[in-house]
């Protein structure tokens, strides 16, 4: 695919079609998620691959029942490694960076699922310690999202953008 | 270009030709910036573009003198709109959606400009106050990154990987 269109084409995909993820397409997310940009390239991210039903079924659980997440293929668990940002860079390393870097990292995956004729979902809204206790999370690891992936079983319309005069400012406000 | 070509090519650039972008380039940028996720598609965020240099020399001033981004023909200054995050999801729209949010939109300014043969560099370390006065940001808005775009003029080497072991886990840590 053309570079531009996976940023233009890109939508928030809820629903699944029944057909697993090759390894050589999860290799390909993972390969996206590691090769984002980090403050100082400390890289304070984990990636857990989540393919069982049981655990789809336990994090749908801890995102406040959201059960269409089930039949995405794999979700992918996000957690940033709070251990080695504050490391590198103490509070605004715990506070901005490694929030950002696995950001960075999550869009790469979602910008590369949809150039692969994949669709998924950035969901923000769980309860944290919930899912640590799923992933077997150790204490420094927080998950701060989680991206459930799989062949698309509906094709949204854009949503809405704010003017572009609100949003994009010369020199200053 | 290729989408996974942007993906694998994309370094962090800090030297800069003497040549400026198109407004069309600088539009491309915005684009991508603008079409980013966001949690429940609040865009919380609003982007500077930095052209004049005095404006440039501030702004590396207040990034403890990082002077070579003066040489960049513009410098995106990155702002979460807090108000906006706190009106939607309260603490945690502040405290991580928008900063999750932002990021989406700098790593797509950043990829977007590698695929247009251009490079830019996420700057996160700036004393925030002295940002906010130079672009004279209303209290609500944070500076999260600045984020010089220019033509390369240097080809950095890939950075060095942590262990894809270390940070790939199936179904748990």
């Amino acid at each position: 695919m053309e570079f531009f269109d996976a940023i233009k084409n890109r939508r928030s995909i809820r629903s699944y079609r029944k057909q697993d993820l090759t390894q050589d397409l999860i290799s390909k997310l993972v390969a996206a998620a590691r090769m984002a940009p980090s403050a100082g390239n400390a890289q304070p991210w984990a990636f857990i691959i989540a393919k069982e039903n049981r655990t789809k079924q336990a994090l749908a659980q801890a995102a406040y029942n959201q059960r269409w997440l089930e039949a995405a293929s794999v979700v992918f668990v996000v957690c940033a490694d709070m251990k080695r940002a504050e490391e590198s860079y103490g509070e605004r390393g715990k506070t901005l960076y490694a929030l950002q870097d696995t950001s960075a990292a999550i869009e790469n995956i979602l910008l590369t699922a949809t150039s692969l004729g994949l669709g998924g979902c950035w969901m923000g809204a769980f309860r944290e310690e919930e899912v640590g206790k799923i992933i077997k999370a150790p204490p420094h690891m927080r998950p701060v999202a989680l991206i459930p992936i799989g062949y698309p079983n509906e094709s949204p319309p854009p949503r809405s953008r704010r003017p572009h005069s609100e949003v994009v400012l010369i020199e200053s406000f």
